[in-house]
């Protein structure tokens, strides 16, 4: 028999790939079948993939840019308004997210700067705030190019409080708002009267106390939380509770002997400790510090920055310095509160990405399994998804060590060209925000990036490359 | 050919089984081999197992214990000097584990109880304290006989203070000392004049502090923190931190509103703040509440007592109510501190195995993997010895839910027949303590109860048996 012949009289051994569709048709026909775990890489122009990666700098930039980020420190030096450590102005507003103006703003955006031009005084209602908003009467910032974050809407007006990182290693600095809970919050774009209440009590009570203990107490080293809470479940993006409490446990011995009221103490001490997302605030700027440690390195592929307004999503990489990458935000799929549902979600918001620009947050998910009760999903999905990381990144944290991988450091560093060849994009879990402003939070969820700021990092890349 | 001749002229197929030493006398030869798991039952009467094994009261029996056990509250109501809760008098010592005499006490348990006489103004010096002990002016008894529970030398007097949690689905109460922290003292047998001023400012400032907290703020859930830490990396025996954190956070509030000094609430924050092992103390007695839950169901194979007194281990069944079946403690094999090694190890010593007892601790290893860096062994190890409890075991906690194991319960309730059956021996993490009264804590380790505990408890059951 000729081999074609053969081909066709004996039983045949199916193999498939790529689209799931084609393994699905063949289990529904009950055909015996071999699914080869493989994606096509993304669309990429293959002459620039070719110039950046034979670009000769890359190895020695990326080795440099993975140092560098293992290196960083970050320690909580100050607590203080955002008007003194940011000099904002009267006027001026700082957002998550790459630029944006008023006009492409998405509901929480929107909902969130209303209030704080509310919480400044410079209007007496949402109506009033709003024209000042779209007129030309204010100023607005991305918190990362004034060299802070801020989670979700991110915004943050001149009163304000911030927590201070310092990295010592590489003599920078960097700040974060303070955390306000969860549910009707300005962050998630709600601005109701209880939500500048409680930022009016933040800016009274809580920013001072905390100010107050952290001078007493001297640096407290986050970056030595994070390396535990990580082995606490915690994972540093929506999981912050062991972060939180250990924050607590340092601060408050110095609390009670400031002088501060009892009564004062237990409403600071109730406040934090009621509140499993406090430390996320922390963790923010320490994985800024992080991410910066390796920016601005020629020739190198790793991202130090992805963020996300609410409109779109902005990605920043070493090599390229201070250009934006941007492409639409994506609407993240996850678990909903109450009777919201996928319909109320906004699309991704708030520089909170930069967790897993650092190796937390989804990145780290095989060490916080319980999180799959908040964003969805299932156990092993985030245990697959940290796995899948892991061939996207340049560099594992000793320092970020997951006992249930065998104390495997955490996946860090992403490799914009990495991300292109294997097709794997980077995975983000994220609180959702309702798309109508002063809605608030409704979920949490999974996100990926838009593979536009990958390609456009690309050709950035490319056009940097010597010839 | 024959079969016979056939066996001898072909390569042969090799299964080893039983002994590891077949499997690695291969793998010395390079001989491929496949190993079996299995290992022979126990050597337990087997008329007695037969007879156990057919009382038609079991199944039942054993149902009603898992269901009591897993009904079971554990609420802190309370924190008093143990003289007024237990009604200790003057002289009178509880200690760990099953009745013993000073003449066969291992040497941390007479360090402990030195420590104590001197704690209680019997005697001014050690030696003085020691004659006191071997003589007859004082009274030993074991915390379980008195309703409580105490880790490592367990030692109580009536100065000490205790917390005392209630079940309130069963109206019972049990009660449990102050953690001292690690290191040198008492329950690991020091008496240093440190050890005695920390436990007099224990008594003093901490104890006091702590009840009016708790009186305050009304009872505090410890099944519910239990829940939590279980999710965050603890298995409550040898991993408190998490718990230990939610404490301090609930405390705290209450404390400063109590009007305690700023100066004594700091003190109070940094000793519990600490000591990652403080809420080891709430997970004992709310784990003796949960076993004593299922003590004297006639017919019921199920353990609800594992205790060592340093020398003995000792063994309660649901089915023979207060018997102790003992056999000699075993020594614990682990990770030693500074330049102390196995030598200087005390067998095995503490009511704390009443946390494997409930399904935590050892059995709950598989939701708390960074412990092996604490009691040794490796990540692998941890899963497995959970999934092995599992065989012993008549229930799942869903109250105690696993993570990492797609939040599976914890295995709950130790079967005497499932032990000599599969001759899996449950799996106990601990302390290790100085052999030398004195010294204080050397490590922590891997511990297996005696088998001698099980064949006896199976003689007890074969005797209470119906014909």
């Amino acid at each position: 028999m000729s081999r074609l012949i053969e081909l066709l009289a004996t039983e045949p051994t199916i193999v498939t790939a790529g689209v799931g569709l084609f393994s699905a048709a063949l289990d529904a026909q009950a055909v015996p079948h071999t699914e080869v775990s493989w994606r096509p890489p993304l669309t990429a122009d293959p002459d620039a993939l070719a110039r950046v990666l034979a670009d000769p700098r890359r190895a020695g930039a990326n080795a440099e840019a993975a140092r560098r980020m293992l290196a960083a420190g970050a320690a909580l030096v100050d607590v203080c308004p955002a008007g003194e450590v940011i000099g904002l102005e009267p006027g001026e507003f700082c957002h998550a997210g790459p630029p944006i103006e008023w006009e492409r703003a998405s509901g929480p955006l929107r909902g969130a700067l209303t209030g704080a031009v509310l919480l400044e005084g410079l209007a007496n209602d949402a109506e009033h705030a709003e024209r000042q908003l779209a007129g030309r009467g204010v100023a607005l910032a991305p918190c990362h190019e004034r060299g802070g974050v801020g989670p979700m809407a991110g915004v943050v007006s001149p009163s304000m409080w911030v927590f201070v990182l310092r990295d010592e290693a590489h003599g920078t600095t960097s700040w974060c708002s303070l955390n306000e809970g969860l549910g009707r919050v300005l962050r998630y774009g709600a601005y109701s009267p209880e939500v500048i209440e409680r930022l009016r009590w933040m800016a009274e009570v809580l920013g001072p106390a905390l100010r107050t203990a952290v001078r007493a107490t001297g640096p407290i080293d986050i970056k030595a939380i994070i390396s535990q809470m990580v082995q606490m479940g915690d994972e540093g993006h929506n999981r912050n509770r062991a972060g939180t409490l250990m924050l607590l446990r340092d601060l408050l011995p110095v609390l009670a002997e400031s002088g501060l009221p009892g009564s004062r103490l237990a409403e600071v001490a109730r406040f934090i400790g009621g509140n499993d997302h406090f430390f996320l605030n922390l963790v923010m700027p320490a994985c800024a510090l992080q991410a910066r440690a390796a920016a601005g390195i020629p020739g190198s592929t790793v991202v130090t920055t992805m963020t996300r307004n609410g409109t779109e999503f902005g990605l920043r990489v070493s090599g390229t310095g201070d250009t934006w990458f941007t492409g639409p935000a994506g609407v993240p799929d996850g678990l909903f509160l109450g009777s919201y549902g996928p319909a109320d979600a906004n699309p991704d918001i708030g520089d909170s990405a930069i967790t897993e620009t650092a190796g937390l947050g989804g990145f780290a998910m095989a060490g916080a399994p319980a999180i799959v009760r908040f964003v969805g999903g299932t156990v092993p999905d985030a245990l697959r998804t940290t796995a899948e990381m892991y061939e996207i990144t340049v560099a594992e944290n000793p320092a970020y060590a997951l006992p249930a991988l065998d104390f495997r450091g955490t996946p860090t560093g992403i490799d914009v060209t990495s991300v292109l060849r294997t097709g794997l994009l980077p995975q983000i879990n994220t609180g959702i925000a309702g798309r109508v402003a002063g809605t608030g939070q409704v979920g949490a969820g999974l996100v990926t990036p838009p593979v536009e700021c990958f390609t456009g990092a690309l050709a950035g890349l490319a056009a940097a490359a010597p010839d």
